[in-house]
């Protein structure tokens, strides 16, 4: 968790932006997750099917969510993205008190948790999004990364963002 | 948006919960939504198919989260669990760049806004539990919500909760 200092102005309502927003973008940048991203206000959430088999939801940091109502189409630095996946778990417990087969949940962590972090001076040569992936907490490897920015430099016209914010 | 006076406390970061849960209550119990309630955490994702057919995301407020995170098998007081609703859209510009059809994502919102509230002397009679929904920021008839304890009902080994914390 990170160390909280002081009176959170009323406008930052996310966890860990209670600590400077830097502070989650310096711990992605060192390998490791930031502090508090679990607590994330919501973007949205989907499912991919295929390879990815997975139910998810995308979170973001203060910047990120006040970059989203305000509209904008492309994100301020310190903005951060958050993506975590489950496994698409179809639940019985669920369908037997539906009566019929038709629910799915999130069931245990899968394809790892990803942030896409905005600076656009620091990651200029990737359209001003650091990418970053942890599996159990551990980063995956850069070289892997790069998968990532050649699919989200598909969608510039939207600051390379995919998820559209859920009402 | 919640009148916010004074510091919050480091242990509460969920947003309306800034204000008094009471609050949301109270205006659950008043016919309104509470507000700031799509600022609340994450505690799972679902999909539903059959005639439901959306794709949700559940939140808690902040006695909702720490009794989640407490791994509590019966919520205090003051709990209070939103399930919120989108329909379930193929995503054409996600496909696109994914180069096959696997991705769908929230639509637009669908089934209401529907909230548990834990008041276990007002709502002895529902399980400790009060339901609502609203549709456009309008409740849905009280009568209409027996529905909901009557399913809820057959989960009482959870204290009524279908949704498990997705971690």
């Amino acid at each position: 968790m990170a160390v909280i200092a002081g009176c959170a102005p009323s406008d930052r309502r996310g966890t860990s932006d209670l600590a400077p927003t830097g502070d989650a973008a310096a711990r992605i940048a060192d390998g490791k997750p930031p502090a508090g991203y679990r607590d994330w206000r919501l973007i949205s959430v989907a499912r991919e099917e295929g390879d990815l088999d997975d139910i998810r939801a995308v979170l973001g940091n203060d910047a990120a969510i006040r970059a989203y109502r305000d509209g904008t189409t492309s994100f301020p630095d310190g903005a951060i993205i958050a993506r975590l996946a489950w496994s698409f778990d179809a639940s019985e417990e669920n369908n037997k008190s539906f009566g019929r087969r038709q629910s799915y949940v999130a069931g245990v962590p899968k394809n790892g948790v990803q942030f896409m972090v905005k600076d656009s001076k620091k990651y200029a040569a990737t359209g001003g999004w650091g990418f970053a992936e942890f599996n159990d907490g551990k980063p995956a490897d850069p070289s892997a990364l790069q998968s990532c920015y050649d699919c989200h430099a598909r969608i510039k016209d939207r600051d390379l963002v995919f998820s559209r914010y859920a009402p």
